[in-house]
């Protein structure tokens, strides 16, 4: 399956016992993690290396959620500072453009061996004031900079679809929203996206790694019924 | 004068120690410092608290750059979570738009007595790609907001000027691209900023005291000719 866990501490614990805890005990059957900017910037590049230093991280998706969106300079020297920490994957902004911010940001994670995920479709409402009204504009520059993958709301199948339809296979689409934001396990595979995000569904439950599993049969029954039909 | 220096360290340096000795050196003739997220990301909340420690900060503007870009809940944790180290402003991009994002930004903000400025216009080429087109829209956004301030480029005074009439003169313009990306010391001042923002000019120089005197002479002297003609 397809299934990405949103490490996202909540306030008042020690974000890396608690990151190292959650990634031992659903590590051996998801896909990956994704660490957000309040963590990053909270234990800096040192914390962040004590999480990743944990034994079962080997072959898995480890995306830094920077959503970055400076000019190229700034933005490659954010990733080459995080290059070591064993991140493999990090999230920039489509609507920087290309020319001194994303052809950079993406030589340099070519250079780095990372992969880079633009975020061209948000799920809140003020979304709709700028960002909806540019999405084609933004998955242009997707395909330009020859991102690895974007980020494209799993509450919204329909804009999965046809950022699917416009990338082509070859484009990963990474989509968060499954669990607390409403989307099911499964709606967004069923639409186009390789992998689904899931965060305090599996990490404020009880049984973090019975849920992970849960889910993970959801996402196998839901994709049976939508690839059979 | 309204000189604010951006800390942006070099690789192999001791990130906290040159922030802290350029903060000593030239605390006492400037208004302000911006610390970017590259430093931020390095060091962490502790290490800006650390460098935030120092003497010689009271009554300056503390910029924490980080270019948020993100749902009001991720933007706001991250402002909570350096809110105790004495930074009193952050930037945050303004085409994430309003509800869902920038409004519960700003309230967090207000709440913890933090000013919130958006970035309106970029100066590199790629950001003609959209958010050239959407400027205006954007500019909107800072007033709806309530916004504390706006980043504006120094290179650009003819954006600045349109600006400025848009926004009104309560709106604060901080200007960073004086000295290393080419605009000189008080042309963005003439043009309507409150604040022009210094890096390298300064910081790599080998006399930043001196170095940054010589700036705000140039800033007066640019002044007094520009409102006098």
């Amino acid at each position: 399956m397809s299934l990405v866990v949103a490490l996202d501490p909540p306030l008042g614990v020690d974000e890396r016992k608690w990151c190292i805890n959650l990634i031992d005990v659903v590590g051996g059957i998801v896909q990956g993690f994704k660490f957000g900017l309040p963590l990053i910037v909270k234990v800096g590049v040192r914390g962040l290396k004590d999480i990743l230093s944990v034994s079962n991280r080997e072959g898995k998706l480890l995306i830094a959620d920077l959503k970055l969106a400076d000019i190229g300079y700034v933005m490659s020297l954010i990733v080459r500072s995080i290059a070591d920490t064993g991140i493999n994957t990090v999230i920039a902004h489509a609507f920087v453009g290309v020319k001194g911010a994303l052809a950079e940001l993406s030589e340099a994670c070519k250079e780095l061996g990372i992969n880079l995920v633009l975020v061209t479709r948000m799920s809140h409402p003020g979304a709709s004031d700028i960002m909806d009204k540019v999405f084609n504009d933004l998955l242009k520059i997707v395909k330009e900079v020859n991102a690895w993958g974007t980020v494209l709301p799993a509450t919204r199948p329909d804009i999965i679809r046809s950022g699917r339809e416009f990338l082509g296979s070859s484009i990963k689409i990474l989509s968060p929203g499954v669990g607390a934001q409403g989307a099911k396990p499964g709606e967004a595979l069923c639409a186009g996206a390789d992998y689904e995000i899931v965060g305090r569904l599996i990490t404020r439950s009880k049984d973090p790694l019975g849920t992970a599993l849960k889910v993970i049969n959801e996402q196998r029954e839901r994709l049976r019924s939508c690839r059979g039909s």
